[in-house]
């Protein structure tokens, strides 16, 4: 096993912050250019990026049901299809880092990670670790997958994220999102929801007995379960850094480790 | 190890034949359509589709040296754009797939193959072979590689061809190119070149005996070293018929195994 010098920041970029997401197949240019150059004056290495699908991932899969798995054959098609639109994203956000001097290098999940009932069984990091090597930025997302049991599933960023971390010991992991980070109840609905600061996993677990497990969801504007998909990775020693990446400059300073608004969670 | 029912046909697009090899990025949609359109006609299965990079492969790894391996940091964003061209090149072929009705689905070679010195090391098969087990059909390409000595390297879509053919016990391996074989010298540039439509490993060793190793590549106007490539697969029992795939009706007939002007190479 290749051993890398250094740990390397692995850093979520949302679906929601990349791209128009009740737009479908729209991208949010104006956004993976800035993200992009806060990035390159960052200049922090090693580095993984892995993304979202937001409007390009999630019209397709919903229409085709992949998150279901095989059930008859013309899922097939929309099975592709999804894989084909999270590519073209991807190659949007490639574009822009090269772009910004940055050696971005594109790697497709469903290629070399399987997953068994939704959760990932096979996953090499040889190739990753040979890339991190040289120096580049390998850039993965939110994918679909093949599934020993289901044929085929749906792979969230934020899964493959957590994998990541713990496979490669990260330093730790900025989620960049559409919202501050997570509050007490959902901010988009809710004015009065509060965010909170630092939260431990043990936090958590007491948030979520108070909530009741099937509001979650709701609760929290999904943000709680993206972070419990963390936990694995927090539970061995990888803080998670939860900021608002449509705010000009925080994607820097979390980067940089300089003081910024958002949620941390420790274990 | 998931066992296939039957043994896929390993079909190879050439570089020169699905680009316009001397304009840079310039795709041949016409004939990429066509060849859809006849792989649709022969409804073969299970088939793998590798193809080459013609003008998005050749010009861009030249430009940077990739075939050289990693010298210094400028090659790292050559290595990344040659494999962005071919993503590009791939999603072409993948759309045209789709629209006539075949469930092709984008593997990124360089995700899941690493190679040592220029040579496979790596490859798992296994995510393939969970494809063509829900009747897709694989679509790999030529690729920039992460190589353990070099850093990194050039993966012909030949060689991933030969690799793929054993691994899968293929039925048989098809060479879509632009010329009509292997002629016993350069029919473009020799007009009384003759094609030879079947030769064994001995012949063709016999063959470069008489050329003299060293001009072999001029000599057959590259393709003898093309054939080469394919020579493990060769003695593995594996069939390969070279045939000129711009040539309307060719690929489609040798898909059904009808009879077809080429060179078939046998053990």
């Amino acid at each position: 096993m290749l051993l890398l010098k250094n740990n390397p920041i692995i850093l979520k970029l949302g679906g929601s912050v990349i791209t128009e997401k009740d737009k479908p197949l729209t991208p949010n240019l104006q956004v993976i250019e800035r993200l992009a150059e806060e990035i390159s004056r960052a200049d922090i290495k090693p580095l993984i990026i892995v993304h979202g699908g937001g409007s390009y991932g999630h019209p397709l899969a919903k229409k085709y049901g992949i998150a279901e798995g095989f059930k008859d054959y013309s899922q097939i098609f929309g099975f592709s299809k999804t894989h084909e639109a999270m590519i073209s994203l991807n190659r949007l956000l490639i574009k822009s880092l090269l772009k910004h001097h940055l050696p971005a290098f594109s790697f497709s999940p469903s290629s070399f990670i399987m997953t068994e009932d939704g959760r990932i069984q096979t996953f090499n990091d040889e190739i990753l670790r040979a890339a991190l090597k040289l120096d580049l930025i390998p850039v993965l997302y939110g994918d679909t997958v093949f599934d020993t049991k289901r044929g085929f599933a749906i792979l969230s960023g934020d899964q493959i994220v957590s994998a990541l971390a713990i496979k490669l010991r990260a330093e730790k992991i900025i989620m960049g999102i559409d919202v501050d980070g997570l509050y007490n109840s959902d901010p988009k609905k809710d004015p009065s929801a509060q965010l909170i600061n630092e939260a431990s996993l043990g936090d958590l677990a007491k948030m979520i007995r108070n909530i009741g497990e099937s509001s979650v969801p709701d609760v929290t504007g999904g943000m709680l379960g993206k972070i419990l998909e963390l936990r694995a990775a927090v539970e061995n020693g990888i803080e998670a850094l939860i900021i608002n990446a449509l705010k000009p400059n925080n994607l820097y300073k979390a980067l940089k480790g300089e003081v910024v608004l958002g949620t941390r969670i420790r274990r």
